[in-house]
């Protein structure tokens, strides 16, 4: 009968805190290790949810007046005048998502993703194309909100701006290690940037506002434009794409809603009534006053420093703005730091993504999505040289994509599960995922040329390789099950072969280990150089201990190919045998060492990785001086 | 008695003509393997030995003059009048040079390179000074006769001159490739570019001096230039030793004495006056002719490129002047790739560098040494961005620094080995060695602050860093020596430990395994999700065939650590056992296949590498479908 031990080894960590890796560096970056059982279950007020959940919707603003704006630009200086209606019409747009958004909150209060909203209610091919918008969604928020961020940095200190890419691979990389450390102190993070920002920025307003309508205050500086392009719907479509991006992130607070006090749902709700309120507020009232400062875009300066410039000076005021600027966009980028590796953590519970991701490290974050995100946005923003405008048109796509398809699974939801006024639901979200079904064509439309084609491809092979690891987990699945499996009868014959190239202590441990293991042993020899074999017979008649040498020859200098050879030699004659190649290992007391030794057990294990019958074991011999 | 089996399995590669390796990229690129029988043995000519041996040296007239010019144009438009004299101190010392090399050519027929000579007659010390000198050499050629080479290519197509990079980089690829396939055509490869490139130059030389001196011919524009210094002795010295980069690969011929035919010595020195005084005529001939043509050097145009352009305007002469430049740069940096790997497979077989230096490839050349060449080189072209005037003060400093050790070790070989007419040759080459250290001395310290640091820093370095691989080669073979050694006893008993996440094929297989080796089997699960445990519990029974199954609890998700702690347990209460760790490993189809899967075994492996008395086995599992 088999028996079965239990040993709590979690006792042991106790006593010297945490175990200890063998990488000094790593914990001083990261942290110790935290057990299993100090995963967090925290609840949050609103107002430090409206903080967490809010930056990366709220920070759009430092780019979203400005994109419109640089589209129109294209038409000349008397386009910027269709600035404030298109930003009106996104107003309009947010107002409608977001009421939809509400909706969503009630019916998934433990937090409806597109991902899940869609998968449920559509199926498995709408779910999993809204999963591949969300991922390249959030690696674009990190791209743009970090390029934005750093845009604002070198508007301020216009000295960074050639320095601007490696600004930004530096915040990433930063960003990507404070999320490895964990992001519990989220709420204490969060709240002071982004209250400070919506400060920051409101004043601005306010005070701009008021000096532009009654101290006649006249635009900042005369501006000189000439347009490349005439004035027509297309222009105005695509200043309106441009925008759009002012609405990405609005569906973050309905993915958390777990996170808030009781009543969840209704906190939430309320959360994004005040967030919507207040992205409605910031974005139109930067569009006012840039329209009445008639300011135009600059590849140097952000609108919003422009801005500030006009209206603060130079002074503290200013750069106020600038930080606050900044540090919401950085805050903004982190926000995709917790949803790209959730999100890719539950597609590889699905299977549908490797497993890896789904692995919590030692910190107990998803350490692989996070990483991953880190270098693919990192990469964009070396690849794009850290360019705002250049990412805007790969942006948008994405994210409208995601909430089409989750307004529409919502439609779907309240079809199946008929309650209280759903009709009334319905149709709210059915205006919702239309509208926003159209803004996804008009952007990857007009967009298309500038960059979204780039999107528009790659969503699609995302689903199919999603997809194709799927299949990948079901053949291993199939291949490994037990169904209707007869265990193996033991072998035949069990030929271990040590495979020497000297006569070393090396070799006579590996030796001893081969005839613990079988009584059928032989020592093998690959001969290269002839002398070499005769200086090993000779040794060997000494040492051997009665176990047989074989010699190959080998004209081409390898010692993969006769040795395989040898192999299938064996097998063929020996059917049902076994063979165990043993490699004498030795271990360098520094892992650099390694350079200086040949590599070929590597790559004989390589070789013979794929060929049935046989193991290759490297039985280690430890180097160190004085040894007897 | 042990017995002694030989098989041969060279005719099984014979019939299909070569071994198959698994990449037929590699293939495609590199060609079949050779057999070590097919090593070459040819002899050459003198004609084409010059050609072969002498393209360093007489490619360094592009840009020897140029870096002449370059440095005395820092003193403004009269210091360029002194670029004759310099010249002409330079033409002296390539003749004390050659002369004192003619000796180590008689002395060392079976070729006298500086690292032999030094370390014969000087000793360890000094032999591995003047290897690390000609390593660094060898490299700096590579840099600068590429950046050269491609600088004739953009004077001539001025709109490549902003992707010199990637052009210099691709070229060093293309090299580096070439050489990996094996250079043995290297005669019809050498000859034409070489007496081509020394035909067109002479051409110039002639039609200009002839064009200036008696058809009065002008200064081919009028030259500005503001100096930055004052013209005096530094500046002088400074050029002088930029000039001096015109003596590097000077010493070719002496190293590949036994590649000429009989009388070897005798051929060889005469190639080597030939070779002398062709450089010396083109090096004073370009100097000459920029003086008079009142050159003024330039960042876009080379030296060379403008007097072609004055002497033979921009038809077909000027092109053919500018390709058989670019061809015998390239061919100048091709030498280095033959003498790079044989030097350094010379320090491997010393065991002064890692053994894998001193491996003949799948074509029977140094492959490992010209790939480090190639990538190192490629590395300094990036770098310095492909600019030949920021590569040169680093380059001269290596060259002499070896001359000088060559000729020092000279002298003492004539007072050790005194045959005719020994004082005669001890004062030739003690002339030669004073003069070449002198300069060494002139070009380090004017240099110094320009980049020579660089090589003064690294040749101690280097050599530190050849006498810590020797140590370490030297701590390896003590500590596997068998003197004195008795071979252990067979160990008290056998563990072996069959580490499982679930119950399936691959288990099975790797449970069949660890019985056939050992009757003291267990298998072992590390639980980290305790819903996970249970179900492999109960799976187990059906499966187990009566072994035990220990579960350890981990709270920090670690595999490793519960299982190294319980191995340390096992070996601590029975000593002399030994531990055998199974690990059912599947195969997937492809190999990227294993991104999609935990890499524990390979973390397991890595962790228990150094434990002493474990030894970890994977027992591969071959995935298919319709297995039974």
């Amino acid at each position: 009968m088999p028996k079965y031990v239990s040993i709590k080894v979690e006792e042991r960590f106790k006593k010297s805190g945490a175990p200890e890796g063998p990488f000094s560096l790593k914990r001083i970056l990261l942290g110790n290790p935290l057990a299993t059982s100090q995963t967090p279950h925290q609840r949050i007020s609103k107002v430090v949810a409206l903080a967490v959940f809010s930056s990366d919707a709220l920070s759009s603003v430092a780019y979203a007046t400005e994109e419109i704006l640089l589209a129109l630009a294209a038409g000349g200086i008397v386009a910027l005048n269709y600035g404030l209606p298109v930003a009106a019409c996104i107003a309009a747009l947010l107002f409608v998502v977001a009421v939809s958004y509400r909706q969503t909150i009630h019916a998934y209060p433990s937090g409806g993703g597109a991902y899940i909203v869609a998968k449920e209610n559509l199926g498995q091919g709408p779910g999993l194309t809204a999963a591949a918008a969300l991922l390249v969604d959030y690696v674009m928020t990190v791209a743009v909100s970090i390029a934005s961020g750093v845009a604002a940095i070198t508007s301020a200190f216009p000295s960074l701006f050639d320095h601007r890419v490696i600004i930004c691979v530096s915040l990433v990389a930063f960003v990507t290690l404070a999320n490895l450390r964990g992001v519990r102190e989220s709420g204490a993070l969060f709240a002071p940037p982004t209250y400070f920002f919506v400060f920051s920025l409101g004043m601005l307003i306010l005070v701009g506002l008021f000096r532009t309508e009654f101290l006649g205050m006249p635009p900042a500086q005369p501006a000189l434009l000439v347009g490349t392009e005439e004035l027509g719907i297309l222009l105005l479509l695509r200043a309106f794409a441009s925008g759009c991006t002012a609405l990405s992130g609005v569906e973050a607070i309905s993915n958390a809603v777990p996170a808030f006090r009781t009543p969840e749902s209704r906190n939430a709700s309320i959360t994004l009534g005040w967030m919507a309120a207040i992205l409605g507020f910031l974005f139109i009232g930067t569009s006012i006053l840039a329209h009445r400062l008639e300011l135009v875009p600059r590849p140097e300066e952000t609108i919003l420093s422009q801005m500030a410039h006009g209206i603060f000076g130079s002074g503290v005021l200013y750069y106020m703005v600038q930080v606050a600027t900044a540090m919401i966009l950085i805050l903004a980028a982190n926000t995709s730091f917790a949803d790209f590796p959730r999100l890719s953590s539950l597609l590889a519970r699905d299977r549908f993504l490797p497993r890896q991701l789904a692995n919590r490290g030692d910190r107990l974050v998803f350490s692989n999505g996070i990483i991953s995100l880190g270098l693919v946005s990192a990469l964009l923003l070396v690849i794009f040289h850290g360019n705002t405008h250049a990412l805007i048109p790969l942006y948008a796509v994405g994210v409208f994509l995601s909430f089409t398809l989750s307004q529409l699974g919502m439609v779907r939801h309240w079809y199946d599960n008929p309650g209280p006024g759903w009709r009334r639901k319905m149709v709210v979200n059915l205006a919702g995922g239309v509208t926003t079904a159209v803004v996804t064509v008009v952007i990857a439309a007009s967009k298309f040329l500038h960059g979204a084609w780039v999107v528009v491809l790659l969503i699609p092979l995302l689903v199919m390789g999603f997809q194709g690891v799927r299949r990948h987990y079901t053949f291993v699945r199939e291949s490994l099950s037990l169904e209707g499996y007869k265990p193996p009868a033991p072998p035949a014959g069990h030929l271990v072969v040590v495979l020497i190239a000297g006569v070393h202590r090396g070799v006579l441990e590996a030796l001893r280990y081969a005839r613990s293991i079988s009584s059928n042993v032989t020592a093998l020899s690959v001969e290269i150089d002839p002398e070499v074999t005769e200086r090993v017979r000779q040794r060997w008649k000494l040492w051997s201990g009665g176990i047989p040498l074989t010699v190959l020859k080998s004209s081409y200098r390898s010692v993969v190919k006769p040795l395989s050879d040898y192999l299938d030699d064996y097998l063929e004659k020996n059917p049902n045998h076994m063979v165990t190649v043993v490699l004498p290992e030795f271990i360098p007391t520094h892992w650099w060492h390694h350079l200086m030794h040949n590599q070929t057990a590597l790559l004989i294990k390589t070789a013979l990785l794929f060929k049935h019958g046989v193991i290759v074991t490297s039985v280690p011999h430890h180097l160190r001086r004085g040894e007897d």
